[in-house]
């Protein structure tokens, strides 16, 4: 075994679930497979690869235990699927899983509206999650959505999205993903945002997942390097969107955030090209075109 | 007369000239002259209405002294117009056009491809332009093209781009726009970039002209924001691109700039929603769709 360098920032791929259950079209176990392997290969670090969630409330997500029995693991790439609650936890072990993600929101109205439950109550709902999980030494990932502002509510407090990343964090979640769900947030909101939670939060336990409907994420995500996160999330091609937000759009496009990076000298351990050639495939499955303007400015006919 | 307050930052409209000149379709002067309209009443306190240079070469600017004509002029907005030589100024000045520009690469490939001649030709060409300006105390703005990068070059030295900025301030030109042509630099090589210039030249003098081809535009903003550059170009829906780069890009969307600009609390006296309308009347008049990210969300149908 030869030890892997740590690259500077962590690129965490939520295209197969975050962007595909967004997406109208439903694809086949084997198609998410191909894109899943073609992830891989480019050398993103971890991969979000499907939901165990009700097939009656996500239907693209339907197929996610035949995904994960179908990908051929690579040793340093971790697989991981969304596990909202103890039923989903355990058709993920099933299935292999190496790591979860429970979510909850920050704002109270996007919760009631989102998973019909205040945001205690989503918080109890998934705590027998972290139990288990935590027996089993399965590492849990925290989603935390609308932290920059909420379809129904608007602005949503620094102090109120401190107070449930702290919370999820001592329950036990190795990471919070701060989720700008509805893509409104500025690099100034990040910026102040961060400056907020970094008081009492390490900022190594603390990602940044940007939506870019306003065309705002990459400028986001240079924010919050200088605030010293180094996780993002982000999805190939930008998939997906947000069915809660009008003009919806999909995550901020990996191929994007690798080029910024780049232009940085910030290592993230992936192949821009072989990232590129992923987005074509689902690109092509899908029928649409790609949202990442480096992966069209490359190669136009994608665009 | 009452006393302006000045804004925070300065837009630069640039749709009518940099974006139109790029885009297929030649619209009537009485079309630009309508966009040129919602522009000033949104609040842009500068547009670049024309361009005055053989139609041979940009048919698309052929009516330009009969759109600054037809202009309703508000008295405190700029209305500008680019002068390559003197043939131009004499044009302009003609128009009652106020204010001037002229242009220089910082790439001799760059220079030699889109204009014919060396970098000093350039500026040979249009010394008599700024002598003739000054006499008449028309101001003269300096765009500088290809600072992070050349289509046939590649990377640019940030030394050359000083060079050539502080010979055109000293040539007597008020301000120099920076731009990147193909859009290929990172907020990384914006902050390298500036970092450098603004060791001799005041961030006064600066202005930053983005094309947003690989999706880095806003957060090349935000950078040259902390560096303290205050002026930027933008086209309304980013309209344009640049006929010298693969999978060509417009200007940043002057939308998305005013939507982060607010989110930073930072003034620059445009209302939102009457640029959103300028852009609607533009994309209508040339059956494109937006690429203002804003524009999209805000009003779903445009996209």
């Amino acid at each position: 075994m030869t030890a892997a360098i740590q690259p500077d920032v962590k690129i965490v791929e939520v295209g197969p679930r975050d962007g595909l259950q967004n997406e109208q079209q439903t694809l086949t176990a084997a198609q998410k497979i191909q894109l899943v392997h073609l992830l891989a290969a480019s050398g993103l670090p971890e991969i979000e690869c499907g939901s165990f969630v009700s097939p009656k409330w996500v239907p693209q997500m339907a197929n996610s235990a035949e995904v994960f029995h179908g990908i051929d693991r690579h040793h340093d790439v971790i697989y991981s699927a969304l596990t909202p609650n103890l039923r989903g936890l355990e058709q993920a072990i099933d299935a292999n899983v190496q790591q979860v993600a429970v979510f909850a929101s920050a704002s109270e109205a996007f919760s009631h509206k989102n998973i019909n439950c205040s945001i205690d109550e989503s918080i109890e709902r998934f705590t027998p999650v972290l139990e288990k999980a935590k027996q089993l030494g399965i590492p849990v990932r925290a989603y935390l959505s609308c932290v920059m502002g909420c379809p129904y509510e608007g602005p949503v407090a620094a102090t109120q999205v401190e107070k449930i990343a702290e919370r999820l964090l001592e329950l036990g979640c190795f990471e919070v993903s701060l989720g700008d769900t509805i893509g409104v947030g500025t690099a100034f909101d990040t910026k102040r945002l961060l400056q907020q939670l970094t008081k009492n939060i390490p900022s190594s336990k603390l990602a940044l997942h940007c939506h870019d409907t306003y065309g705002q994420a990459l400028a986001n995500i240079y924010a919050a390097l200088k605030c010293d996160i180094r996780t993002f999330d982000a999805s190939v091609s930008g998939l997906g969107g947000c069915p809660y937000a009008k003009g919806a759009s999909g995550n901020v496009a990996t191929e994007d955030l690798v080029y910024m990076l780049q232009g940085a000298g910030l290592t993230s351990g992936v192949d821009l090209d072989l990232l590129i050639a992923a987005g074509r495939y689902i690109d092509q499955q899908l029928g649409r075109q790609t949202q990442s303007k480096v992966a069209r400015a490359r190669h136009p006919l994608n665009g």
